[in-house]
């Protein structure tokens, strides 16, 4: 069959980009191995963010009877919550099929491979295009001889089908994944211990966020160990024992390796189409998110960011380019992003290390979010929020603290208009609200930055 | 002694105008009668935000049981939680009172009368002024024949003293404060019955707020009755009875009266300095806010907005026109709101019956919470944002669903800034997060307004 756009991979990406394609009448198909919705829908943001909302009353409730204002126990059905889970993800499905079938995406299941003749093979059929997406996603990344037996030795995908909270849990990696289940299985009363072959917790971030999340964690009774690696599992009796390289052993019923994304372009015989690679085989991209002659590649497969939200944006921007509406450059911004869970972090635009290296007309501000009467009311007053100015304009924003994933559009929005003081006191900031703690933040005094990073 | 500015009141408008001034060294006095954060900090926003936050956790406990995802019971101490508020309030003030010291303002404790010759009198002193801002704020509202008692039938200010949760409790008035203060008891166990004179619930607010609303808290078994009037209340047996205008009675624990405020104008002697005023009182202000010569009046007391945020906003208008910054008239703009709660509301700029009022080139769109990733983990998918369009720019922002209040100052930009649908695809808005729903509010198919208000 010939199709103006044949689209790899049913995630975020892929979906936005075939129906978009398909609203603007070209004939489109869309080639998944699996289910559509991708990593987010399946096995990523969407099951850790139901399992963290529903358990939030767990982390509430602590904090309250924390400040002795109350008193009560709760728990939660793994079981129950599983199912809500499946019927939430199978819903999203089924009106994404229908949204795509509405508008006419021929929906094929099988994997697509390149031809090398701009077509695309699957295991029955052959596609021919005129443009081509490839959006065909990550996957849990190991280590040779770290590798999951998916009983005892768990990925992400494994931690989120489980049913039953096991009663200690190691995960090795503190990015968000890690950080993201620890906290859901920690509420569901699972004892924690997270490695970090790193020297903090949520490296990725500026290291103000991430020693606040690590005293947090450590008030949550967390065993957190930094800047030591897993040399060896051992699974003996249903228990794992991990080995460091510090020769300290850790003995838990369960281990989680939260190390990361590898790409899924094994067997897609990229090679066939002259796209390159690089690293362990993400996508190389040019300034239009092009891999070839008329092929795209948009979302995790191209190593740019990692985040549902920038795969859309992508998919947005790669469909004005093929429909001929643009010409510009892809606008490659940092994109937003959060860590949730009882405390979360947010960040957008640049942060410290970006700036210091730009030079000495940078100075950041910040706000300690404990007079929050939101915060307050919440009980869990550790926190800032942290501005990033070059220019006198916001060039970048993060905090850490409760209910901090609320705030990341307002602070995109903001750092995205590059706002100065004039523009922070222009507007309303509605009393009560977290919301205040941002402007405060923007208002504060601001310290110049040294090269060293401190301030 | 004489001063630059004396200001009346020592609420969030009197605090920050007294603030500035200072900062800019004008010689400053506050006179304040009683506590320094008005109403605000001691029986408003702050004390409602303090209980609905720390018993959030018990709604959400019920929102996951309702959905056989958890089981359990707690339940607060009221005692303490009034303790807690105690303490919140008093730091506050301590560091209130201590910034002013810190800038030089002389605190005056008292109440402070115009004696028409450019000074002001307390019980003690005598304070003459070069400029004098009037912020005394408002206070509860009743009818006469149906006033408080303070036992039985209580102003929201004794309700918020309470350290026992009623066993059944009669709200009249179902506004903000109302329908706050009805959801901090009702999760601590008591029945509540609402009356309200106007045909609907929250009657300032999007008329499908209002069903919403009512829908939510008619599911949390509230008793709501509209379009009716409470004509006498008797109190026997420690129980008030209510009679209403439609022959029937409601018999609870603890009545609540909460029905608007009145201007602290009572004994200022303001006709002293030739100072209008409108309805029970409140101080006619012109385009500067001025009440009359060297005389400007901010918050509650110029009646135009009841907020915390707006007598902030006043204050800084009229410290830069006093210090001759600007002479442009003060920016009259629709203040953001909130209505808090498991269900909560937000709104800014204009709403459907301004803009209907206006003529045809206005439209609606909307997007319903339901699919919302953050709302489903929340349990409570019930809600929708809706976007009020004129000449194809966003000219104000409802909404009613969980968490809402964290989208105030988002929308607020956003209706500030007039957005069209360009500027709302040029953001990236992080995925999962409520903010999602706003910008498929704001993308959704446009509707136009008929002048009957339907659409």
């Amino acid at each position: 069959m010939n199709y103006d756009l044949v689209v790899l991979g049913g995630g975020p990406g892929g979906y936005k980009a075939a129906l978009l394609a398909a609203k603007n009448k070209l004939k489109t198909a869309m080639v998944e191995k699996a289910e559509l919705g991708g990593t987010c829908l399946n096995r990523g943001c969407v099951p850790t963010k139901l399992f963290l909302g529903s358990t939030a009353a767990l982390s509430q409730l602590e904090s309250q009877k924390r400040l002795r204002l109350a008193k009560g126990e709760a728990a939660f059905d793994l079981i129950r919550l599983q199912a809500r889970k499946k019927s939430i993800i199978s819903a999203s499905q089924k009106s994404m099929r229908a949204a795509l079938e509405k508008h006419g995406v021929k929906i094929l299941t099988g994997k697509g491979r390149l031809s090398g003749l701009k077509t695309v093979r699957t295991e029955k059929e052959e596609l021919s295009y005129k443009y081509l997406i490839l959006a065909t996603g990550s996957r849990s990344a190991f280590f040779s001889g770290l590798e999951p037996d998916h009983q005892n030795i768990l990925t992400s995908t494994d931690a989120l089908e489980l049913t039953n909270a096991p009663g200690s849990l190691t995960i090795v990696g503190a990015g968000p994944v890690g950080l993201e289940i620890g906290q859901i299985f920690h509420r569901l009363g699972t004892r924690i211990t997270l490695i970090e072959a790193l020297s903090r917790i949520a490296p990725m971030e500026d290291e103000q966020v991430s020693r606040e999340l690590s005293k947090y964690l450590k008030r949550e009774s967390w065993d957190i160990r930094t800047g030591v690696k897993v040399v060896e599992f051992l699974v003996k009796d249903k228990q794992v024992i991990s080995r460091l390289d510090s020769n300290e052993t850790v003995k838990t019923d369960k281990c989680l390796l939260a190390l990361g994304r590898l790409p899924n372009t094994e067997g897609l015989n990229l090679e066939n189409e002259k796209i390159q690679v690089y690293g362990p085989g993400w996508i190389k991209t040019d300034l239009n998110l092009m891999a070839s002659d008329n092929i795209y590649a948009i979302g995790d497969v191209n190593g740019r960011s990692m985040y549902a939200h920038s795969a859309d944006y992508q998919a947005e921007y790669v469909l004005e380019h093929i429909l001929g509406r643009t010409d510009a450059s892809f606008d490659d911004k940092p994109a937003p992003s959060c860590i949730y869970g009882g405390m979360e972090v947010f960040r957008t635009g640049l942060n410290q290390n970006d700036l210091v290296s730009m030079g000495a007309s940078c100075s950041v501000s910040s706000a300690n979010l404990a007079a929050n009467p939101i915060i307050q009311s919440y009980g869990q007053i550790q926190g800032f929020i942290k501005v990033f100015w070059c220019n006198e304009q916001v060039a970048g924003i993060t905090g850490a603290g409760y209910g901090l994933s609320g705030l990341v559009t307002l602070a995109q929005v903001v750092t995205d208009q590059q706002w100065t003081i004039k523009d922070a006191k222009k507007y309303i900031f509605a009393h009560p609200t977290l919301d205040e703690s941002l402007q405060e933040a923007l208002l504060a005094p601001r310290k110049n930055m040294t090269t060293d990073g401190s301030h």
